[in-house]
């Protein structure tokens, strides 16, 4: 049940009316940022209480949404989730473009990458460390020193960066190398152990939707993170898993209008994964932007052929120019911006 | 195994060759449009022909296609394959508006219809007079009645139509009542005797994807269209069925790109029926056109609660003239034009 | 809405409650095989006449399935639907074998074939005269000479037949050579047409599921074959297009015992198409009698690398011998026989 | 690339082989039971030493798999594995019969139900204490006390005990517990850093596919077990995500036959969970079993209603008797004996 309380109720009484809720063993959440204050109770409300809710001279409206996400859910707040990306604004009106290598393969390479990428007029420099693999005998990424030599070629190209945690142990890591957004992986979108650690890292997170996840699925994930204190959530669709195989995932942009209603976070699509192939990323980017995504994810490489991991789906950084390019032009005929 | 002829070669020159290869009891098709003859053999080349072929002066160049697709392969064609659809263009530089109710319901609707569908400056009237039912007791549409007043709805307003065709037996109806585009169904796509006999009615054809086909398979069931005699093929990406309940199916736009590479035909999309939701509609029109569609096909209806099937994915007249502004929108910015 | 009549009606009493009924406009069916008479209304019941019904003398019992399928529903019979295939019963407490090579490719071969199926114990004879093939270049099919062919194989060795029919053109065909059983394939389970006119063709009809199509679609093409006046339908489950690519489609056993719930037709399974893979073929018929199926769709070929089509799938004679020793073995323990 | 050794070769001659190898960088392993030694490389090999090698007096054959899966590989042992899984031989002759509440609910209810699944003949007692659930806000298992109270219920009648571990760091807890045996759950089959970490707990793992995992990247998965030490890997089927909703999901049987020619490792069935519909389990659990399965896991509950979680797919205790016994006559059948 989400109750929304008249204007002008002060802390205390928001306080008591929490209480009151929490008496009967109830959780309750508040909405982090609304012009009234906003309550979700999570867990199934007794008739009672309910009446009584109804009847309070504090709450201007109640609603019972159909599904068990409450936090994330577009009535949870006003407006739609702005996210401040270390200096990058996300969200309702801007489009952001991320870009990098799909990891991180020595200081030179991602550094080379990074000045093509800020040179692109991308806005936030991507880059795996930490590498999961289908092969325990594949390249599965420097690790910690591959988290601190994209920190590295962000600061010097002026850029915040996001990077995958895949356990739960290497939190402290990612905040002491300072990474500015951290991102859940498609294989572990329902590790909720890693969920909840990553929730109360202090940091935005990126969550990509699982390889045969549903929506429902995803936005309970998300539900995950925003129950763990994590506001700043950025939902990426990045293909799923279907029976066609002339590429690598399929892309499924109809989730965008259908995010639009069921939450306030914001999406971006990651088309490189998706469709595994190059030469499709710049039309699925616009196709996304003009959908309605908030950004595009791309990989991009000086020399695709020499990448460790996913090469054949690496723009080249002429290339990323043309998505960047594009990305300005969908943005400003939908009445946005570049972030 | 392709052949492109030189330039210069005149019929009785072109004649020579293919009964020559004839002559070894191998099928040959010649391409209906091109700078330079050019050829298909479509069975498997027997190692001397090949040599003899390679050596033969009149021919420029040979390729060996990876799939056994010819005629509606890349190759076989210089430019993409342009279409009259009854004076409407569609093709390379054009962007083509398809708009309609699901089903012929009555004279008087099907003009309210096909009215508001030439106001919103739509091209094409779709409608549909057989429908295929997943219930045996569910309305069928009404048949040959249907094409009648869907052929003087679209008269009356100055716009060609296109409808469904289910049963081979029923081309001659569709001839005589001048459907100027005859629609393979999804449920159709790999129904091969109705294929062979829409191939020789001498009108363009929408070919819809199948709901669980691969592009590898919906590129063959091209070919029957092809190899039959029908070189005005449009391939309609309609969603294909996956895990995901949240929509009706799911629309795979990524074929847009990877099409444009594999084959010379355009291709459009309708989100009506991959989204099953009106709303999801506008943007994943836009979507389409901006990853490269050569134009959508969207369900309209004045009254959409009225429908008698699929109301919940129809447009109202409003919302069509929107996606036509759109799409004005995104054709102009790809460099192309309204059809 | 399925009315269950008390024991005792006559034809005219029965006549009358069908007239009330059919003077509303509504469809009604009678049971074809029943203890007590059993109708089926398959449109929507007025209230009014609802509360008539109920209220009736005559009427013991009524039932509201919560789906559109009637006629196939469990409730439709007091039994299992038993059918009399050429001789050979098939139904609730026998297993039958059905085998033949994929194709029909000569007099001889198909004679070679029919006597090492007929020796090892197996019951029908299969195999493709109208081959529905992805590319329009593949063998197609001997067509009605195919069917010549296959019934003489199959009377000289004193098994029925059964093969696929593409077109409702060619029903005449099928009854001219008298075929057994006419088998509708996946492709065109929602051939509606197909199914249309097959239904009144008189035979037992073998109707394979979808590549793609749920439980509730399959029973509906069932449905229209029941509509149309079939009674004597035999479902057969022949694997699923999911995202798995290391067999040809997923076999989809679960199927079985809910299909016993849910209609009261027999099942049959493929483990051929299923598969692709001839190694797989006798553990998947073992599981598919043990989970319930009323038999076996097996393809052999005295020589499956010289097979036309789908040789990779194809039993050799001797192992089709031990498939039906399994059967009989996971007949006697499930309180059934041979048929 | 792997290398059957001669026999005779003594623990000095292969470590010298292993050390020729690792001085060029390559990772080698040792079969851990075989009658002749059996190594596996699984870096890429170099031609030269490649050549050395085929020409060592050493090696009696070398193969080269077309995977990358080399410990795992059928060719990696010289018979199936079998495995002691606290007093019960799991593997090739033996049949076992996993059972038990989908959650460890209390000390009562757990020892109740241990009381059936022992009186029924099953072997193995399941439970889960940690519990992966889509929302946050629903049971998640009582943890490490659910782990206390399982063992205890498992000591008292007898029955080893097995329970899925979602987190690295709860290794200590289970083997602190004496958990006999760790369940990887589907969503964290490819949860790479929990792989690792149960890897070298010491005891058997019993290793769910994922919901949308191909065969190739279970058994990945299962290398990266095995690359980590543990050799003693129960696969565990449990049902693919497909587009039919029916049932919960769609059991793969027809990867039972599939593993048995690619990997030395059994193969259990699961499938409570695969149709999430008690009655359709004992059917499911004889298929399974007459398709090569080497064990089912059911779900099973006193009063399936009350279950806190997966309720409608639990068995009661008397029907749980009953796949005990049909299990016990498909061993039978095929030649094996209950374990």
């Amino acid at each position: 049940m989400i109750l929304r309380l008249k204007r002008g109720g002060g802390p205390a009484e928001i306080q008591a009316l929490r209480s009151r809720i929490e008496s009967e063993g109830l959780r309750v959440y508040q909405s982090p940022e609304c012009l009234r204050p906003i309550l979700a109770i999570v867990d199934k409300v007794p008739e009672a209480l309910a009446a009584d809710l109804l009847q309070s001279p504090q709450i201007e409206e109640t609603t019972q949404p159909k599904t068990a996400w409450r936090l994330v859910a577009r009535e949870f707040r006003d407006s739609r989730t702005q996210i401040d990306l270390g200096g990058v604004r996300i969200g309702d009106d801007t489009v952001v473009v991320i870009a990098g290598p799909c990891s991180v393969e020595g200081r030179d390479l991602i550094e080379e990458t990074a000045r093509s990428v800020a040179d692109s007029g991308a806005h936030i420099l991507r880059g795996g460390a930490f590498k999961p693999r289908t092969s325990p005998y594949a390249f599965q990424g420097f690790g910690v020193e591959g988290l601190r030599q994209l920190k590295d070629a962000g600061e010097k190209f002026g850029m915040p960066v996001v990077t995958e945690i895949m356990d739960a142990a290497d939190v402290p890591a990612f905040v002491d190398h300072d990474i500015d957004c951290l991102q859940i992986g498609a294989r572990n979108m329902q590790n909720f152990r890693l969920l909840k650690a990553v929730a109360v890292a202090g940091r935005p997170v990126l969550l990509k939707r699982g390889l045969s996840s549903t929506v429902e699925e995803w936005l309970y994930a998300a539900e995950y993170l925003a129950a763990g204190g994590c506001h700043d959530i950025i939902l990426c669709e990045r293909g799923i898993r279907t029976f066609e195989t002339a590429t690598r995932n399929t892309l499924d942009l109809t989730v965008l209008p259908l995010l639009a209603e069921l939450t306030h976070l914001p999406v971006i699509v990651d088309p490189s994964h998706a469709a595994g192939i190059a030469r499709l990323v710049a039309p699925l980017s616009r196709a996304s932007i003009a959908a309605g995504a908030a950004g595009v994810a791309v990989e991009v490489h000086p020399r695709p052929h020499e990448a460790r991991s996913d090469g054949p789906q690496a723009l080249l950084p002429g290339e990323l120019t043309g998505v960047v390019a594009d990305a300005r032009i969908q943005a400003a005929i939908s009445g946005r911006q570049l972030a």
